[in-house]
């Protein structure tokens, strides 16, 4: 983009539940962060018109100084065209021309990206992953995805899928995921599948502090995180077999990419060491040769990285359009 | 390299047991291919002797039309130095500058990478893979190994391992490998796994066609195959499981990946359909969304994709240099 100092990006991070956006400058520092609800049950209009809304807040003041927008999306979008692909959790979503539309609505040039590939950019840019060519993000939470930074630049593959890491098969006779296989990565050590092994556990019997943290609601993966850190035996369990086969994912995407760094984000890598360190040894255990020399680090933009990845989709745009 | 018509990039192909040579031109069509044994027991001063020796036989009488060499070697290179790592099949070579000793005893820019890197970019180029800009190349021989490009260009990582796909672990309770691991690709797949696998049933007492092809010596990969095409059951079986294995192992890369085609090379490819419609079957009911419209095809430079290939390393080499 050619950015001055003072000059700033857009970020739009859509999510599920909540669209969150703000101002990114050169250095990656946000300001105007704001959040609005998704309403994803309102359908794709409703959802659009929620977008915009948190643009014009976010740039409110600020019009001029604004040179471009980033977008990250939870699914598969085309960065060439910003067209985006029925996504999992907006229900009603076809293919829509996401790119185009807040072109249109915004009068900025707009770049759309998945949003696992933009907060690995924007990890490589702005987190921990700064000064690194090879680079391997992976947000662990509800689901598994990543992004890949080869070379420095972002790679998308094909039809846009690289880094689509979650349904990567660990266990081919493993539990079934939602994308209709079985013993997917994320099927095994996603947040969901820590919730999911503790309740087939206590629903077979299994007496656990997890049934007292949940109450009257449905398990969650903190709940077992936190009875694990109470010292309580089937949360450690389960908690640790999810460990032993995020270690197990790792140690592959390793040996096939031999990425300088590993950055793990999402909810799962907010516990800190009880996750990091099992998970550095177990991937030394598992990588071949030269790639156990890998770092693995958690992700070092906290709650920030999905704005600022996205703003970083206009950054890259702009350097990847020239010859480096 | 800004190459002329008419002008030549020597390509070595060394391997455990033989080196190969041939000049190739612009087009890839190869010329003075010749082999000589690599006398791997002899030591490092004799292998890279045969080296230059199969250099200058495949050289004679084009000297001044040779503008470069490339060198596909049987382990870890590093292609910004040249400089090689002890491989499993060159017993006693340790740290070895391969890259500058050619480059002092031929006079010629020199340009090393793993083997398999070059076969990748040699079909990328020239092969099954021409126009492509995102392939994985995996050979299944007596081992697994592969090459990634994306954007048009090999992927290294940081150390040079990327593309090593071999160790990728698919069955955690898995067979024994050689780089210690358990349950690796290479393990369940290989032509190695295959006849140990087949050896083992028979040494617990099955009955199979095997044994007589075989006779007094080992069994090997090519025995089963043709036990399989004889109807034998367990031959079958045998390479159906190999089979299946090799199809999770595509399914995972190409969903990580992301690849437009995956070329497969090596011996257990040269068995053809037997492999290929099994395969590709697989494939689709564990490929992830677009991923799954990836074109699975058997290498296309057949014998000569060694030398064709390290010759590729220059010719890429010449066109990374600019700015395309």
């Amino acid at each position: 983009m050619g950015m001055d100092r003072g000059k700033y990006v857009l970020g739009i991070d859509l999510g599920g539940t909540k669209i969150a956006a703000g101002l990114v400058d050169s250095g990656g520092e946000v300001s105007n962060y704001c959040l609005v609800p998704t309403g994803a049950a309102d359908g794709v209009e409703a959802v659009i018109n929620r977008i915009v809304l948190a643009a014009k807040q976010a740039m409110a003041g600020y019009g001029e100084k604004i040179d471009a927008v980033g977008v990250g999306f939870p699914g598969l979008a085309d960065p060439r065209t910003g067209m985006t692909t029925a996504p999992p959790n907006l229900p009603g979503w076809g293919e829509v021309p996401l790119g185009a539309m807040l072109q249109t609505a915004l009068a900025l040039p707009v770049f759309v990206d998945n949003d696992a590939n933009a907060a690995a950019l924007g990890e490589n840019l702005f987190g921990a992953g700064r000064g690194c060519q090879e680079v391997v993000y992976i947000t662990v939470s509800t689901g598994i995805g990543g992004g890949i930074i080869t070379s420095g630049r972002l790679m998308h593959g094909f039809g846009g899928g690289a880094g689509e890491v979650g349904h990567m098969i660990l266990d081919p006779g493993g539990p079934a995921c939602r994308c209709g296989g079985r013993g997917c990565w994320e099927a095994l050590s996603s947040g969901t599948a820590i919730a999911r092994e503790a309740q087939r556990r206590i629903q077979n019997g299994e007496h656990s502090r997890v049934t007292v943290l949940a109450g009257d609601g449905p398990i969650r993966a903190e709940h077992v995180f936190q009875a694990q850190a109470e010292g309580d035996a089937l949360a450690m369990e389960v908690i640790d077999r999810a460990i032993q086969y995020l270690g197990l994912g790792v140690a592959n995407l390793v040996n096939v990419l031999n990425p300088q760094r590993v950055i793990i984000g999402g909810g799962v890598a907010r516990a800190g060491d009880p996750v990091f360190v099992p998970l550095r040894e177990r991937v030394r255990q598992m990588a071949f040769g030269r790639a156990r020399e890998v770092e693995i680090l958690p992700a070092g933009l906290a709650h920030l990285s999905g704005v600022v990845g996205a703003a970083t989709l206009a950054f890259a745009a702009g350097s990847n359009s020239q010859c480096l």
